[in-house]
Protein backbone atom coordinates (compact mmCIF):
# COMPACT_ATOMS: atom_id res chain seq x y z
CA UNK A 1 0.00 0.00 0.00
CA UNK A 2 1.01 3.77 -0.70
CA UNK A 3 -0.08 5.73 1.36
CA UNK A 4 0.79 9.80 1.04
CA UNK A 5 -0.80 13.11 2.18
CA UNK A 6 -1.07 16.63 0.81
CA UNK A 7 -2.22 19.46 1.73
CA UNK A 8 -4.59 22.30 0.23
CA UNK A 9 -6.05 25.47 1.46
CA UNK A 10 -9.51 26.07 0.16
CA UNK A 11 -10.15 28.88 -2.14
CA UNK A 12 -12.80 31.47 -2.27
CA UNK A 13 -13.43 30.71 -5.78
CA UNK A 14 -14.40 27.21 -4.52
CA UNK A 15 -17.15 28.22 -2.25
CA UNK A 16 -20.52 28.63 -3.03
CA UNK A 17 -23.58 30.45 -1.64
CA UNK A 18 -23.95 27.94 1.38
CA UNK A 19 -20.22 29.01 2.17
CA UNK A 20 -19.11 25.74 1.35
CA UNK A 21 -16.54 23.94 -0.39
CA UNK A 22 -18.83 23.32 -3.74
CA UNK A 23 -19.36 19.61 -4.11
CA UNK A 24 -17.70 19.06 -7.94
CA UNK A 25 -14.43 21.02 -6.11
CA UNK A 26 -13.30 17.83 -4.47
CA UNK A 27 -12.68 16.27 -8.19
CA UNK A 28 -9.66 18.79 -8.48
CA UNK A 29 -8.69 18.09 -4.78
CA UNK A 30 -8.50 14.58 -5.64
CA UNK A 31 -6.35 15.55 -8.71
CA UNK A 32 -3.96 17.37 -7.39
CA UNK A 33 -3.90 14.75 -3.99
CA UNK A 34 -2.87 11.95 -6.81
CA UNK A 35 -0.71 13.92 -8.87
CA UNK A 36 1.64 14.75 -5.96
CA UNK A 37 1.42 11.39 -4.66
CA UNK A 38 2.76 10.28 -7.61
CA UNK A 39 5.73 13.10 -7.36
CA UNK A 40 6.02 12.02 -3.84
CA UNK A 41 6.98 8.44 -5.94
CA UNK A 42 9.24 9.94 -8.50
CA UNK A 43 6.32 9.82 -10.96
CA UNK A 44 5.48 13.35 -12.50
CA UNK A 45 2.03 12.64 -14.35
CA UNK A 46 2.82 15.83 -16.64
CA UNK A 47 5.32 14.01 -18.13
CA UNK A 48 4.09 10.72 -18.20
CA UNK A 49 1.34 12.31 -20.58
CA UNK A 50 4.48 14.36 -22.61
CA UNK A 51 5.78 11.09 -23.26
CA UNK A 52 2.23 9.62 -24.40
CA UNK A 53 0.26 8.39 -21.96
CA UNK A 54 -2.72 9.69 -19.91
CA UNK A 55 -4.43 8.67 -17.66
CA UNK A 56 -8.29 9.73 -17.89
CA UNK A 57 -11.12 9.03 -14.87
CA UNK A 58 -13.35 6.07 -15.71
CA UNK A 59 -15.07 6.22 -12.34
CA UNK A 60 -15.46 8.05 -9.43
CA UNK A 61 -17.28 8.38 -6.24
CA UNK A 62 -17.41 10.87 -2.78
CA UNK A 63 -19.54 11.04 0.23
CA UNK A 64 -19.31 13.86 2.48
CA UNK A 65 -20.09 14.32 6.02
CA UNK A 66 -18.70 17.84 7.14
CA UNK A 67 -18.61 21.06 4.67
CA UNK A 68 -14.59 22.17 3.97
CA UNK A 69 -15.30 26.33 4.55
CA UNK A 70 -13.14 29.34 3.16
CA UNK A 71 -9.54 29.34 4.09
CA UNK A 72 -9.55 26.00 5.97
CA UNK A 73 -5.94 23.96 5.62
CA UNK A 74 -7.61 20.43 4.21
CA UNK A 75 -5.16 17.50 4.44
CA UNK A 76 -6.09 14.80 1.87
CA UNK A 77 -4.48 11.49 2.58
CA UNK A 78 -4.32 9.13 -0.53
CA UNK A 79 -4.24 5.44 -1.14
CA UNK A 80 -3.11 2.98 -3.60
CA UNK A 81 -4.24 -0.27 -1.97
CA UNK A 82 -4.17 -2.51 -4.66
CA UNK A 83 -0.72 -3.07 -7.37
CA UNK A 84 -2.21 -0.92 -10.42
CA UNK A 85 -2.33 -2.40 -13.93
CA UNK A 86 -4.36 -1.48 -16.91
CA UNK A 87 -6.34 0.66 -14.00
CA UNK A 88 -5.22 2.08 -10.72
CA UNK A 89 -7.34 2.66 -7.86
CA UNK A 90 -7.19 5.53 -5.42
CA UNK A 91 -9.30 6.17 -2.25
CA UNK A 92 -8.77 9.54 -0.55
CA UNK A 93 -9.63 10.86 3.04
CA UNK A 94 -10.40 14.38 3.63
CA UNK A 95 -9.42 16.23 6.99
CA UNK A 96 -9.49 20.01 8.03
CA UNK A 97 -7.05 21.35 10.78
CA UNK A 98 -9.52 20.21 13.80
CA UNK A 99 -9.03 16.59 12.19
CA UNK A 100 -12.48 16.20 11.42
CA UNK A 101 -13.00 13.96 8.28
CA UNK A 102 -15.04 15.92 5.78
CA UNK A 103 -15.15 13.39 3.04
CA UNK A 104 -13.69 10.64 1.55
CA UNK A 105 -13.86 9.53 -1.99
CA UNK A 106 -12.23 7.35 -4.86
CA UNK A 107 -11.14 7.63 -8.47
CA UNK A 108 -10.69 4.86 -10.89
CA UNK A 109 -8.47 5.56 -13.54
CA UNK A 110 -6.82 3.77 -16.78
CA UNK A 111 -4.08 4.35 -18.97
CA UNK A 112 -4.90 5.21 -22.21
CA UNK A 113 -2.22 5.24 -24.93
CA UNK A 114 -2.33 8.93 -26.77
CA UNK A 115 -1.70 8.02 -30.29
CA UNK A 116 -4.25 4.81 -30.23
CA UNK A 117 -6.70 5.91 -28.02
CA UNK A 118 -6.57 2.54 -26.49
CA UNK A 119 -6.00 1.30 -22.62
CA UNK A 120 -2.79 0.19 -22.09
CA UNK A 121 -0.35 -0.83 -19.74
CA UNK A 122 1.85 1.51 -17.40
CA UNK A 123 4.86 2.72 -18.76
CA UNK A 124 7.86 2.08 -17.17
CA UNK A 125 8.76 5.01 -14.80
CA UNK A 126 5.24 3.91 -13.63
CA UNK A 127 5.90 0.32 -12.66
CA UNK A 128 9.32 0.33 -11.46
CA UNK A 129 7.97 3.65 -8.99
CA UNK A 130 4.54 2.47 -8.27
CA UNK A 131 3.97 -1.14 -9.32
CA UNK A 132 7.38 -2.20 -7.58
CA UNK A 133 6.34 -1.30 -4.43
CA UNK A 134 3.04 -4.00 -4.47
CA UNK A 135 5.93 -6.71 -5.12
CA UNK A 136 7.49 -6.22 -2.14
CA UNK B 1 -40.70 8.01 -11.10
CA UNK B 2 -39.90 11.78 -12.44
CA UNK B 3 -37.65 12.07 -15.67
CA UNK B 4 -36.80 15.32 -17.35
CA UNK B 5 -34.04 16.09 -19.73
CA UNK B 6 -32.08 19.30 -19.61
CA UNK B 7 -29.72 20.66 -22.51
CA UNK B 8 -25.97 21.96 -21.48
CA UNK B 9 -23.56 23.54 -23.78
CA UNK B 10 -19.92 22.24 -23.26
CA UNK B 11 -17.60 26.08 -22.93
CA UNK B 12 -14.02 25.94 -23.08
CA UNK B 13 -13.13 26.67 -19.94
CA UNK B 14 -14.81 23.49 -18.69
CA UNK B 15 -12.30 21.47 -21.04
CA UNK B 16 -8.91 20.12 -20.41
CA UNK B 17 -6.03 19.63 -21.55
CA UNK B 18 -6.86 16.28 -23.06
CA UNK B 19 -9.79 17.90 -24.74
CA UNK B 20 -12.40 16.53 -22.87
CA UNK B 21 -14.71 18.01 -20.46
CA UNK B 22 -13.19 17.83 -16.79
CA UNK B 23 -14.44 15.22 -15.31
CA UNK B 24 -15.15 17.51 -12.14
CA UNK B 25 -17.08 19.79 -14.01
CA UNK B 26 -19.86 16.87 -14.33
CA UNK B 27 -21.13 17.37 -10.97
CA UNK B 28 -22.07 20.82 -11.93
CA UNK B 29 -23.96 19.70 -15.19
CA UNK B 30 -25.96 17.67 -12.57
CA UNK B 31 -26.71 20.47 -10.62
CA UNK B 32 -28.16 22.33 -13.37
CA UNK B 33 -29.91 19.34 -14.66
CA UNK B 34 -31.51 18.79 -10.85
CA UNK B 35 -32.17 22.71 -10.76
CA UNK B 36 -33.83 22.74 -14.06
CA UNK B 37 -36.10 19.60 -13.23
CA UNK B 38 -37.15 20.67 -10.12
CA UNK B 39 -38.50 24.33 -11.70
CA UNK B 40 -40.01 22.04 -14.61
CA UNK B 41 -42.18 20.42 -11.56
CA UNK B 42 -42.99 23.95 -10.41
CA UNK B 43 -40.15 24.53 -7.61
CA UNK B 44 -37.67 27.24 -7.33
CA UNK B 45 -34.17 25.81 -5.52
CA UNK B 46 -33.65 29.53 -5.01
CA UNK B 47 -36.67 30.34 -3.47
CA UNK B 48 -36.41 27.13 -1.63
CA UNK B 49 -33.28 28.12 -0.02
CA UNK B 50 -34.35 32.04 0.29
CA UNK B 51 -37.62 30.44 2.58
CA UNK B 52 -34.78 28.31 4.65
CA UNK B 53 -34.08 25.05 3.38
CA UNK B 54 -31.06 24.46 1.69
CA UNK B 55 -30.22 20.89 0.00
CA UNK B 56 -26.53 19.96 0.17
CA UNK B 57 -24.98 16.61 -1.46
CA UNK B 58 -24.57 14.19 0.60
CA UNK B 59 -23.36 11.67 -2.17
CA UNK B 60 -22.26 11.53 -5.28
CA UNK B 61 -21.01 8.65 -7.97
CA UNK B 62 -20.27 9.11 -11.51
CA UNK B 63 -18.98 6.87 -14.41
CA UNK B 64 -17.39 8.17 -17.35
CA UNK B 65 -17.56 6.00 -20.96
CA UNK B 66 -16.51 8.45 -23.54
CA UNK B 67 -15.54 11.74 -23.04
CA UNK B 68 -17.67 15.40 -23.32
CA UNK B 69 -16.02 17.25 -25.84
CA UNK B 70 -15.97 21.36 -26.68
CA UNK B 71 -19.05 22.67 -27.76
CA UNK B 72 -20.87 19.33 -27.45
CA UNK B 73 -24.45 20.14 -26.32
CA UNK B 74 -25.12 17.22 -24.08
CA UNK B 75 -28.61 16.20 -22.86
CA UNK B 76 -29.03 15.09 -19.26
CA UNK B 77 -31.62 12.85 -18.45
CA UNK B 78 -32.40 13.14 -14.91
CA UNK B 79 -34.66 10.70 -13.06
CA UNK B 80 -35.67 10.61 -9.10
CA UNK B 81 -37.05 6.90 -8.96
CA UNK B 82 -37.70 6.90 -5.23
CA UNK B 83 -40.18 8.64 -3.09
CA UNK B 84 -38.53 11.61 -1.35
CA UNK B 85 -37.91 12.08 2.04
CA UNK B 86 -35.61 13.63 4.15
CA UNK B 87 -33.38 12.61 1.39
CA UNK B 88 -33.81 12.78 -2.37
CA UNK B 89 -31.80 10.40 -4.97
CA UNK B 90 -31.28 11.90 -8.23
CA UNK B 91 -29.37 9.96 -11.48
CA UNK B 92 -28.63 10.97 -14.72
CA UNK B 93 -27.80 9.83 -17.78
CA UNK B 94 -25.39 12.01 -19.91
CA UNK B 95 -25.47 12.07 -23.86
CA UNK B 96 -23.71 13.91 -26.84
CA UNK B 97 -25.85 15.35 -29.82
CA UNK B 98 -25.25 11.43 -32.00
CA UNK B 99 -26.59 9.56 -28.70
CA UNK B 100 -23.66 8.53 -27.68
CA UNK B 101 -24.27 7.61 -23.67
CA UNK B 102 -21.08 9.70 -22.35
CA UNK B 103 -21.66 9.11 -18.80
CA UNK B 104 -23.73 8.04 -15.62
CA UNK B 105 -24.26 9.45 -12.04
CA UNK B 106 -26.48 9.70 -8.81
CA UNK B 107 -25.83 12.35 -6.09
CA UNK B 108 -27.87 12.13 -2.63
CA UNK B 109 -29.10 15.53 -1.34
CA UNK B 110 -30.79 16.05 2.30
CA UNK B 111 -32.93 18.52 2.61
CA UNK B 112 -31.17 21.15 5.95
CA UNK B 113 -33.32 23.93 7.94
CA UNK B 114 -30.40 26.68 7.44
CA UNK B 115 -30.84 28.06 11.10
CA UNK B 116 -30.69 24.80 12.78
CA UNK B 117 -28.21 22.79 10.58
CA UNK B 118 -30.50 19.85 11.05
CA UNK B 119 -31.77 17.50 8.60
CA UNK B 120 -35.55 18.13 7.74
CA UNK B 121 -38.47 16.76 6.07
CA UNK B 122 -39.16 18.67 2.19
CA UNK B 123 -40.61 21.99 2.60
CA UNK B 124 -44.85 21.67 1.50
CA UNK B 125 -44.08 23.31 -1.93
CA UNK B 126 -42.03 20.48 -2.83
CA UNK B 127 -43.95 17.74 -1.42
CA UNK B 128 -46.78 19.08 -3.12
CA UNK B 129 -44.82 19.68 -6.57
CA UNK B 130 -42.71 16.15 -6.40
CA UNK B 131 -43.24 14.19 -3.80
CA UNK B 132 -46.94 14.02 -4.52
CA UNK B 133 -45.98 12.60 -7.83
CA UNK B 134 -45.08 8.94 -5.98
CA UNK B 135 -48.80 8.66 -4.48
CA UNK B 136 -50.79 8.59 -7.65
CA UNK C 1 -21.23 46.90 -35.72
CA UNK C 2 -22.20 43.67 -34.77
CA UNK C 3 -24.40 43.18 -31.18
CA UNK C 4 -25.47 40.01 -30.24
CA UNK C 5 -27.56 39.26 -26.55
CA UNK C 6 -26.72 35.76 -24.98
CA UNK C 7 -28.88 34.54 -21.55
CA UNK C 8 -26.63 32.53 -18.99
CA UNK C 9 -28.08 31.39 -15.82
CA UNK C 10 -26.26 31.66 -13.04
CA UNK C 11 -25.21 28.30 -11.84
CA UNK C 12 -24.69 27.62 -8.10
CA UNK C 13 -21.17 26.20 -8.58
CA UNK C 14 -20.65 29.97 -9.71
CA UNK C 15 -21.54 31.55 -6.98
CA UNK C 16 -19.21 32.15 -3.76
CA UNK C 17 -20.14 32.29 -0.03
CA UNK C 18 -20.66 36.16 -0.43
CA UNK C 19 -23.68 35.11 -2.06
CA UNK C 20 -22.28 36.60 -5.40
CA UNK C 21 -21.39 35.28 -8.59
CA UNK C 22 -17.36 35.02 -7.60
CA UNK C 23 -15.75 37.24 -10.07
CA UNK C 24 -13.55 35.30 -12.14
CA UNK C 25 -16.78 33.69 -13.56
CA UNK C 26 -17.27 36.43 -15.70
CA UNK C 27 -14.48 35.71 -17.96
CA UNK C 28 -16.43 32.12 -18.94
CA UNK C 29 -19.81 34.21 -18.94
CA UNK C 30 -18.16 36.51 -22.12
CA UNK C 31 -16.59 33.45 -23.90
CA UNK C 32 -20.18 31.73 -24.05
CA UNK C 33 -21.22 35.13 -25.00
CA UNK C 34 -18.61 35.72 -27.79
CA UNK C 35 -18.96 32.30 -28.99
CA UNK C 36 -23.06 32.69 -29.27
CA UNK C 37 -22.22 35.66 -31.32
CA UNK C 38 -20.18 33.93 -33.58
CA UNK C 39 -22.81 31.16 -33.90
CA UNK C 40 -25.32 33.92 -34.87
CA UNK C 41 -23.24 35.19 -37.73
CA UNK C 42 -22.46 31.74 -38.99
CA UNK C 43 -19.30 30.53 -37.74
CA UNK C 44 -18.60 27.65 -34.87
CA UNK C 45 -15.30 28.42 -32.73
CA UNK C 46 -15.35 24.99 -32.69
CA UNK C 47 -14.69 24.29 -35.98
CA UNK C 48 -12.46 27.25 -36.84
CA UNK C 49 -10.04 25.70 -34.14
CA UNK C 50 -10.52 22.27 -35.41
CA UNK C 51 -9.31 23.68 -38.92
CA UNK C 52 -6.57 24.78 -37.51
CA UNK C 53 -6.86 28.61 -35.91
CA UNK C 54 -7.19 29.34 -32.15
CA UNK C 55 -7.98 32.63 -30.56
CA UNK C 56 -6.31 33.30 -27.72
CA UNK C 57 -7.38 35.68 -25.62
CA UNK C 58 -4.74 38.47 -24.75
CA UNK C 59 -5.62 40.89 -22.73
CA UNK C 60 -9.12 41.31 -20.39
CA UNK C 61 -10.80 43.99 -18.10
CA UNK C 62 -14.17 43.93 -16.17
CA UNK C 63 -15.37 46.25 -14.06
CA UNK C 64 -18.47 45.62 -11.65
CA UNK C 65 -20.88 47.20 -10.08
CA UNK C 66 -23.63 44.91 -8.94
CA UNK C 67 -23.11 41.63 -7.82
CA UNK C 68 -25.19 38.44 -9.95
CA UNK C 69 -26.76 35.87 -8.01
CA UNK C 70 -27.53 32.67 -7.40
CA UNK C 71 -30.48 31.22 -10.19
CA UNK C 72 -30.15 34.71 -11.95
CA UNK C 73 -30.89 34.99 -15.68
CA UNK C 74 -28.36 37.06 -17.01
CA UNK C 75 -28.59 38.84 -20.62
CA UNK C 76 -24.99 39.37 -21.89
CA UNK C 77 -24.71 42.40 -24.69
CA UNK C 78 -21.56 41.53 -27.03
CA UNK C 79 -20.44 44.10 -29.44
CA UNK C 80 -17.21 44.09 -32.21
CA UNK C 81 -17.50 47.99 -32.69
CA UNK C 82 -14.27 47.89 -34.94
CA UNK C 83 -13.25 45.68 -38.06
CA UNK C 84 -11.82 42.50 -36.92
CA UNK C 85 -8.39 41.86 -38.58
CA UNK C 86 -5.34 39.63 -36.12
CA UNK C 87 -7.01 40.87 -33.37
CA UNK C 88 -10.68 40.98 -32.68
CA UNK C 89 -11.81 43.56 -29.58
CA UNK C 90 -15.36 42.54 -28.22
CA UNK C 91 -17.31 44.44 -25.66
CA UNK C 92 -19.64 43.28 -23.00
CA UNK C 93 -22.67 44.59 -20.80
CA UNK C 94 -24.14 42.22 -18.40
CA UNK C 95 -27.39 42.85 -16.97
CA UNK C 96 -30.23 41.11 -14.54
CA UNK C 97 -33.26 40.34 -14.96
CA UNK C 98 -34.25 43.68 -13.67
CA UNK C 99 -32.64 45.51 -16.41
CA UNK C 100 -29.88 46.14 -13.86
CA UNK C 101 -26.03 46.46 -15.06
CA UNK C 102 -23.90 44.28 -13.47
CA UNK C 103 -21.00 44.79 -14.66
CA UNK C 104 -19.09 45.71 -18.09
CA UNK C 105 -15.88 43.94 -19.56
CA UNK C 106 -13.53 43.80 -22.48
CA UNK C 107 -11.47 41.03 -24.18
CA UNK C 108 -9.41 41.09 -26.94
CA UNK C 109 -8.26 38.12 -28.70
CA UNK C 110 -6.14 36.87 -31.90
CA UNK C 111 -5.87 35.05 -34.02
CA UNK C 112 -3.09 32.32 -34.13
CA UNK C 113 -2.22 29.30 -36.38
CA UNK C 114 -1.89 26.39 -34.65
CA UNK C 115 0.87 24.47 -36.20
CA UNK C 116 3.23 27.75 -36.26
CA UNK C 117 2.25 29.14 -32.98
CA UNK C 118 2.30 32.63 -35.12
CA UNK C 119 -0.81 35.19 -35.03
CA UNK C 120 -2.35 35.20 -38.50
CA UNK C 121 -5.41 36.51 -40.50
CA UNK C 122 -8.49 35.57 -39.79
CA UNK C 123 -9.86 32.34 -41.67
CA UNK C 124 -11.91 33.28 -44.74
CA UNK C 125 -14.91 32.12 -43.07
CA UNK C 126 -14.85 34.22 -40.28
CA UNK C 127 -14.39 37.15 -43.08
CA UNK C 128 -16.83 36.41 -44.66
CA UNK C 129 -19.41 36.09 -41.94
CA UNK C 130 -18.06 38.99 -39.72
CA UNK C 131 -15.25 41.38 -41.03
CA UNK C 132 -17.20 42.41 -44.18
CA UNK C 133 -20.24 43.39 -42.28
CA UNK C 134 -17.76 46.45 -41.46
CA UNK C 135 -17.29 47.09 -45.27
CA UNK C 136 -21.00 47.94 -45.83
CA UNK D 1 5.04 49.86 -1.32
CA UNK D 2 4.39 46.28 0.49
CA UNK D 3 5.98 43.41 -2.42
CA UNK D 4 4.98 39.42 -1.88
CA UNK D 5 5.91 36.30 -3.86
CA UNK D 6 3.19 33.51 -3.52
CA UNK D 7 3.98 30.39 -5.47
CA UNK D 8 0.86 28.33 -7.23
CA UNK D 9 1.36 25.02 -8.91
CA UNK D 10 -0.76 24.74 -12.46
CA UNK D 11 -3.59 21.93 -11.77
CA UNK D 12 -5.12 19.83 -14.89
CA UNK D 13 -8.36 21.52 -14.15
CA UNK D 14 -7.26 24.60 -14.52
CA UNK D 15 -6.15 23.94 -18.55
CA UNK D 16 -8.24 23.84 -21.53
CA UNK D 17 -8.21 22.29 -24.62
CA UNK D 18 -5.51 24.76 -25.95
CA UNK D 19 -3.13 23.15 -23.42
CA UNK D 20 -2.74 26.43 -21.40
CA UNK D 21 -4.12 27.76 -17.82
CA UNK D 22 -7.85 29.24 -19.31
CA UNK D 23 -7.73 32.67 -18.96
CA UNK D 24 -10.73 33.17 -16.45
CA UNK D 25 -8.72 31.58 -13.58
CA UNK D 26 -6.11 33.84 -13.81
CA UNK D 27 -8.54 35.84 -11.04
CA UNK D 28 -8.48 32.52 -9.24
CA UNK D 29 -4.14 33.11 -8.85
CA UNK D 30 -5.05 36.83 -8.01
CA UNK D 31 -7.01 35.99 -5.22
CA UNK D 32 -4.98 33.49 -3.94
CA UNK D 33 -1.93 36.28 -3.83
CA UNK D 34 -3.33 38.71 -2.22
CA UNK D 35 -4.83 36.60 0.33
CA UNK D 36 -1.26 34.99 1.10
CA UNK D 37 -0.20 38.58 0.68
CA UNK D 38 -2.20 40.18 3.46
CA UNK D 39 -1.34 36.76 5.56
CA UNK D 40 2.18 37.55 5.38
CA UNK D 41 1.45 40.71 7.16
CA UNK D 42 -0.88 39.27 9.95
CA UNK D 43 -3.74 39.94 8.38
CA UNK D 44 -6.15 36.82 7.58
CA UNK D 45 -8.82 37.82 5.37
CA UNK D 46 -11.43 35.29 6.30
CA UNK D 47 -10.87 36.59 10.04
CA UNK D 48 -12.04 40.07 8.34
CA UNK D 49 -14.58 38.51 6.98
CA UNK D 50 -15.78 36.73 9.76
CA UNK D 51 -15.93 40.01 12.18
CA UNK D 52 -18.32 41.90 9.54
CA UNK D 53 -16.23 43.04 6.82
CA UNK D 54 -15.70 41.93 3.25
CA UNK D 55 -13.75 42.81 -0.32
CA UNK D 56 -15.38 42.56 -3.17
CA UNK D 57 -13.50 43.25 -6.50
CA UNK D 58 -14.42 46.00 -8.80
CA UNK D 59 -12.14 46.27 -11.01
CA UNK D 60 -9.87 44.30 -12.53
CA UNK D 61 -7.75 43.43 -15.84
CA UNK D 62 -5.30 41.09 -16.94
CA UNK D 63 -2.97 41.03 -19.63
CA UNK D 64 -1.23 37.46 -21.26
CA UNK D 65 2.40 37.45 -23.05
CA UNK D 66 2.38 33.70 -22.61
CA UNK D 67 0.40 30.57 -21.77
CA UNK D 68 0.26 29.08 -18.12
CA UNK D 69 1.14 25.25 -18.97
CA UNK D 70 0.20 22.27 -16.78
CA UNK D 71 2.16 21.51 -13.62
CA UNK D 72 3.93 24.84 -14.17
CA UNK D 73 5.18 26.21 -10.76
CA UNK D 74 3.83 29.72 -10.99
CA UNK D 75 5.42 32.32 -9.13
CA UNK D 76 3.00 35.59 -8.41
CA UNK D 77 4.62 38.66 -7.51
CA UNK D 78 2.20 41.41 -5.89
CA UNK D 79 2.03 44.59 -4.95
CA UNK D 80 0.32 46.94 -2.57
CA UNK D 81 2.16 50.95 -4.05
CA UNK D 82 -0.72 53.09 -3.03
CA UNK D 83 -1.78 53.24 0.68
CA UNK D 84 -5.17 52.01 1.03
CA UNK D 85 -8.02 53.34 2.10
CA UNK D 86 -11.52 52.63 1.23
CA UNK D 87 -9.90 50.78 -1.83
CA UNK D 88 -6.93 48.82 -2.24
CA UNK D 89 -5.28 48.35 -5.73
CA UNK D 90 -3.29 45.41 -5.97
CA UNK D 91 -0.93 44.80 -8.79
CA UNK D 92 -0.02 41.14 -10.55
CA UNK D 93 2.86 39.46 -12.46
CA UNK D 94 3.07 35.96 -12.77
CA UNK D 95 6.45 34.34 -14.08
CA UNK D 96 6.72 30.49 -14.48
CA UNK D 97 9.80 28.33 -13.45
CA UNK D 98 11.88 29.30 -15.87
CA UNK D 99 11.12 33.03 -15.48
CA UNK D 100 9.09 34.04 -18.41
CA UNK D 101 6.78 36.76 -17.51
CA UNK D 102 3.29 35.21 -18.26
CA UNK D 103 0.63 37.85 -17.45
CA UNK D 104 0.17 41.00 -15.34
CA UNK D 105 -2.92 41.93 -14.01
CA UNK D 106 -4.74 44.57 -11.49
CA UNK D 107 -7.52 44.06 -9.06
CA UNK D 108 -8.97 47.20 -7.36
CA UNK D 109 -11.10 45.96 -4.17
CA UNK D 110 -13.47 48.16 -1.73
CA UNK D 111 -13.69 47.09 2.06
CA UNK D 112 -17.82 46.45 2.74
CA UNK D 113 -19.44 46.44 5.78
CA UNK D 114 -21.38 43.03 5.65
CA UNK D 115 -24.37 44.44 7.58
CA UNK D 116 -24.98 47.54 5.43
CA UNK D 117 -23.42 46.59 2.30
CA UNK D 118 -22.04 50.06 2.04
CA UNK D 119 -18.01 50.72 1.45
CA UNK D 120 -16.31 51.38 4.88
CA UNK D 121 -12.72 52.44 6.36
CA UNK D 122 -10.17 49.48 6.30
CA UNK D 123 -10.89 47.91 9.67
CA UNK D 124 -8.37 48.35 12.77
CA UNK D 125 -6.40 45.11 11.95
CA UNK D 126 -5.64 46.17 8.48
CA UNK D 127 -4.64 49.62 8.92
CA UNK D 128 -2.14 48.68 11.61
CA UNK D 129 -0.45 46.13 9.17
CA UNK D 130 -0.72 47.19 5.90
CA UNK D 131 -2.04 51.15 5.88
CA UNK D 132 0.17 52.22 8.79
CA UNK D 133 3.46 50.45 6.43
CA UNK D 134 2.85 53.69 4.29
CA UNK D 135 3.44 56.03 6.80
CA UNK D 136 6.93 55.19 7.07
Amino acid sequence: MIVHETQIRVRYAETDKMGYVYYGNYATYFEVARVEMLRSQGVSYASMEDSGVMMPVLETSHKFFKPGLYDDLLTIKTYIEEKPGVRVFFDYEVFNEKGDKLSIGKTTLVFVNKETGKPCNPPEVFKKAVCSKFDE
